[in-house]
């Protein structure tokens, strides 16, 4: 069992905190605060940021000194978002979040995951009439085993979980996010990921 | 029974031009040679894009005045390759291939579909062990409605088909092809599509 700590307690991270805390791990959960965040941060082994995508570059880069040697599990997408709310372009296009964390973080193991789908799947992936994908993307191979570890926790399953390779390939994982208001428009808040069907 | 014309004889071009030819459809398959492709669209009233993407732009600009009044399917990818061959980055980031087509063609509907899987799933949707996507963009409901009709001739059940809106959302199915090179290192050529699983 992990000690971990969530920073962010909207929909995301309040619903992965509660889906962790009950497989058995030690969870805190920070809001956007820096000194909530530090704070939690210190007693943690694995950090996970559901903070909005958009500021977490200079809100996790103000908190380096706490990151460093942590596993930062990064779930959230950098967009720029449309008058209806919605997704509508990428902050870092030919780039990531993920990959401006790694760079900006070097001495934290950075794996980008579960950004590809509605906050619901994140906790309950079985409930989903097809088989969903969860992508892995980081460069050190110990960090994902430990993130693939807590996703069985949150109900994964092996064969759903697709490791992508380095961090360099969350590029292709934020994109997706490209499809969501596309998705949403057309058949509501319905449960959904962005999945490889083989 | 629909007169088509297939711009592109590689993989992608004969593949699709077999199977439609095999449903019952008149096809003609033109290589890139410039006139070619206006003598096979002449004839045809709806033609597809399976050339290239990084020089669709310009081959089919220049095909301008056949094409006014067609519909055309595009199922290219425009990328910028990396040394190993495979999609590396996106030729029109913050944009997509259809849009630029359906910008410079304003008398030819465009579809964008079928891009988002290894080129064998196109016309073996069924081969999968999971239920494939095959995403629709374009701007004209009627000619969306075409499309899908020669979708479900090449295997594509009505429940596998996504119609994600105007045009704009190829930004999002063209983005997908980001994925590819990191499914075909971990997976090598293994049949897959890029889905919504729901």
């Amino acid at each position: 069992m992990s000690t971990l700590a969530i920073l962010g307690n909207g929909r995301v991270g309040s619903g992965v905190a509660t889906a962790l805390a009950r497989a058995g791990h030690t969870v805190s959960v920070a809001d956007r605060a820096p000194g909530a965040a530090a704070t939690a941060i210190g007693a943690a082994q694995i950090v996970l940021n559901a903070t909005p995508g958009a500021g977490s570059l200079e809100r996790l880069t103000a908190l380096g000194e706490p990151l460093r040697g942590k596993i930062l599990i990064d779930v959230s997408n950098a967009t720029l978002d449309g008058p209806d709310g919605l997704p509508a372009a990428l902050l870092y296009p030919g780039s990531s979040l993920a990959e401006q964390l790694q760079a900006a973080l070097p001495d934290t193991r950075v794996v980008k995951t579960l950004n590809t789908m509605l906050y619901s799947v994140m906790t309950a992936p079985g409930s989903l009439s097809q088989a969903p994908t969860a992508f892995l993307s980081g460069q050190d191979p110990a960090a994902k085993a430990i993130v693939g570890g807590l996703l069985a926790d949150l109900g994964w399953e092996r064969e759903w979980i697709t490791d992508l390779g380095g961090i360099e390939t969350a590029r292709a994982v934020e994109a997706a996010i490209l499809f969501v208001p596309h998705v949403i428009r057309s058949r509501g808040f319905a449960p959904f990921a962005i999945s490889i069907a083989r």
